[in-house]
């Protein structure tokens, strides 16, 4: 890839040159690591002191961080999403043509298979009978293609995917290495002391512009399907169970599980961790933070935390009080004592307990476990 | 599979139909999705709304539901337990006998196996020096057993699956995608500022009748073995470490994790992402609530849930006034200093304040951080 | 492997034996387990009372368990760090030499590999053009190396691992079966409504005898790379995301995720089932407790639990407190309502409430929600 100037960059990216826009460019890395004549980037505020000390030639950054210190050289694009300016500059630099290699002689291809143009099928992947292929696919070393499968145009399986028979993926779906798409959903019936398989018969359905991080576990449907909606993007390690439906543009951050039968909106996010129960109706642009438990119903738009999750501005007022809780106890406790000492102070003088007060005295003082 | 009568699939399931038996069923769908023709079924009360605008043409439902709603053509099949028999009719429907492929020529077969008959061996499945193979397993492409390993008959592993050496799987054990029997437990002996690795030199012990999940671990005893009980059902992305013994029939959710050398009886389940640590003994029948974590041996027939976990009934209170700390604060600040008042209102006249009270209301004072 | 003595075992592991330093032993097993002719070990003292019913001939144990009761025929070695001599004493019965199988005629190797010497390479293992694999390295079958990836010597990947393009391996790395290394960072820019794909063109590197369990996931950097520091251990199922930086000899237990941009210190401890989010600075020799969510930065040497997490001592406190959070609730309610009773009970004969006092009265009562 040949150096590319500032001007061609920020053209590129719609932004604005603040310097040299005649600068010849190399390539992108990151604040700390950039070299002298590569670009850098900032979108996260977070970073913005170590401006100061990049070997960097330029910087991408946002329009409140335009004026941000660095060093004296540093050039700039001023962009309105330096986030996404970044990505394309990356993308300038690394992106490369797709070549495909065909169908290696070491793969197994089913009877009766539908195989598109241009396709990479490499070593020791298993295509089974009837599986459709489009065009453009890139099916890396060991992955497996069930029976009766179809895998969209210019879908990319890395290596060691597997997905099921029957199992529908669209256009541009990624599926990163490990990860399992159709395994039988988890349900049996308890009958006669024993645990019977239901059978699982229900297939997964991907759409288009999914991607599917690594290890992740897709499982089919009892009857039915499983559904992961358009341009919904799944981290690592998570579990999708049967009968989930996701919606559109959703975000599924690692580790987080569904159980089975739930359905989650448009451009939901689930955070690192979270656990959603199953049969429940997540609505759209539902966030919930990570580590979260959802054991309810959840209107549209709401953002909850919390194990089992209530709305979030309350658990951060929860958690904020949580650590005084000993302190609380302990106040109570004081509390306590010193109304009892007020009350006999009180009462003293008078000699004229209510009715039922002593009784109630003591009863307090059997309830002070504090 | 040919139509089939009403009459015949109550008989196939033990249930009374009521409406017309001889009418011809051609399937099994859920609620939503079932068409003319179809029988669905009713096993979750949430879903008994849906009935009333279903398409099938026949229900199975239980007793309770006998009458509930549906539309005037709608015939109904009676049944104890609903749905055991909607996994009996699934399985009328899609059952198919098994059909062994035998030995792919791109399998790779080690020295000295002995190789049951009837087995499905297919592409790219290594199997190691000396392992035994029952009657009619399957291992699909991209499988691994490893040396002396042993698969009883009729077990079936999906593709991509990993059995380290000498793991023994039972009759009719089943493995989804991804999933590995028998890595390295996770143990180190720090020594000389170093986490030296101990071997891990025991195995795994898989008994009849178990259902492992996609992307599960279970890693080999230290010494001694990791044992799964008879028919326990493990869901996918479950962590089972070394030297773990879970007995039989349990159910293990989901992303659930097990710590080294800890004992479940019989009938545990655990929920979605629980955690249990190291070296403990739950009790059979215990079952243990979504994202809890249990830290302390649990007797048998408990149910527990929190992290750390508490018994599920002392739970539920603690979670329906966990949301109201906040509010709990501000009553116990405006209580001290209401109290506070009151204590002044009745010394001011007496001028006759108890010794030390004064201090014990400056401390009091001090510890008001709300 | 012959007999041993027990003077050889002591000489070994540095111990001292007390009885019949002659004595043959025959192999090492847990207390329950191991048989007459066998050694076993006590290093949790949680197991100490089994050594009464062992019927092992010699036991290892440390100094402060000498004198614990055992059968009379029991022969002891005394060490400092049985747990240790007990590894030592395992690896002395069951290590094997290396011995390379070489390359299969079943891999698939691409152009220009660095193939190392005594290595094997198994049968439907992929190795990428350019890669460097080391001397005595071994690829399990099903493994994958991608294209320039390096792999050090006596490094051992077991069946199934993917190491994508460009990931570095150091020496006698262990990663096991199902575990996936450079996988595409999870990071979209939301622009114009997608979520679109920020390329991930950065690298892993794996440093010297670091070992990663079973379907572990390391995502490569988005520029520069992802790091797991010398000599650090990660468990089964772990997540480690985009740009992490995880110090040498830490310790990341089974299930823990760890979010994008987070540099972990030396000897950090991660329990199981931890997550931390991104974006952190986490000390050297900072301990997580099991479940705990890790949000802010946390200084050298901290102890923490919780989600969200704290100091250990403060989160202990809280959690011996919060089981007694709905008592605490009832004693609150039953306190305003005998400051209350008091208040009437003295303003009455007085019958000189002070301006705003009645108010604020109302004001609790509505407050009252107990």
């Amino acid at each position: 890839m040949p150096a590319t100037t500032l001007h061609q960059l920020a053209a590129l990216i719609g932004g604005r040159v603040v310097g040299d826009a005649s600068l010849r460019i190399s390539g992108i890395a990151p604040i700390r690591e950039a070299a002298a004549g590569q670009i850098t980037f900032l979108s996260n505020p977070r970073y913005v002191d170590e401006l100061l000390s990049t070997r960097a030639s330029a910087v991408i950054l946002g329009p409140r961080h335009e004026g941000a210190e660095g060093p004296a050289h540093l050039a700039r694009i001023i962009t309105d999403d330096p986030y996404y300016g970044m990505s394309q500059v990356i993308r300038h630099f690394h992106d490369r043509p797709f070549q495909p290699t065909g169908i290696s002689p070491l793969a197994s291809i089913g009877q009766g298979v539908s195989m598109g143009r241009e396709v990479s099928i490499h070593p020791f992947v298993v295509v089974g009978d009837r599986a459709v292929i489009g065009d453009r696919v890139t099916l890396a070393p060991g992955c497996y293609v069930g029976e009766d499968a179809v895998i969209g145009e210019e879908s990319w399986l890395y290596p060691n995917v597997t997905v099921r028979e029957r199992v529908r993926l669209g256009r541009r779906v990624i599926i990163h290495s490990g990860t399992v798409v159709g395994s039988d959903g988890f349900g049996y019936a308890f009958h006669q002391g024993e645990h019977r398989k239901i059978p699982q018969v229900g297939t997964v359905v991907i759409e288009d512009d999914v991607e599917l991080g690594a290890n992740v576990s897709v499982d089919r449907a009892t009857l039915g399907q499983t559904v992961i909606g358009r341009g919904t993007k799944v981290d690592n390690l998570v579990q999708i169970a049967h009968n989930v439906t996701i919606g559109e543009r959703s975000i599924i951050v690692a580790q987080a599980g569904i159980s089975g039968s739930t359905t989650l909106g448009k451009g939901v996010v689930l955070a690192g961790q979270v656990g959603v129960v199953g049969h429940l109706t997540i609505g759209d642009g539902v966030r919930v933070g990570a580590q979260s438990g959802v054991a309810q119903n959840v209107p549209a738009g709401q953002d909850l935390s919390g194990s089992p999750a209530i709305a979030h501005r309350q658990w951060l007022a929860v958690q904020a009080t949580l650590p005084l809780l000993p302190d609380i106890r302990r106040r109570l406790h004081r509390l306590e004592e010193d109304l009892h000492a007020l009350q006999r102070q009180i009462e003293r003088p008078r000699r004229a307990a209510k009715p039922g007060q002593a009784a109630r005295r003591r009863a307090a003082k059997r309830s002070k476990r504090a």
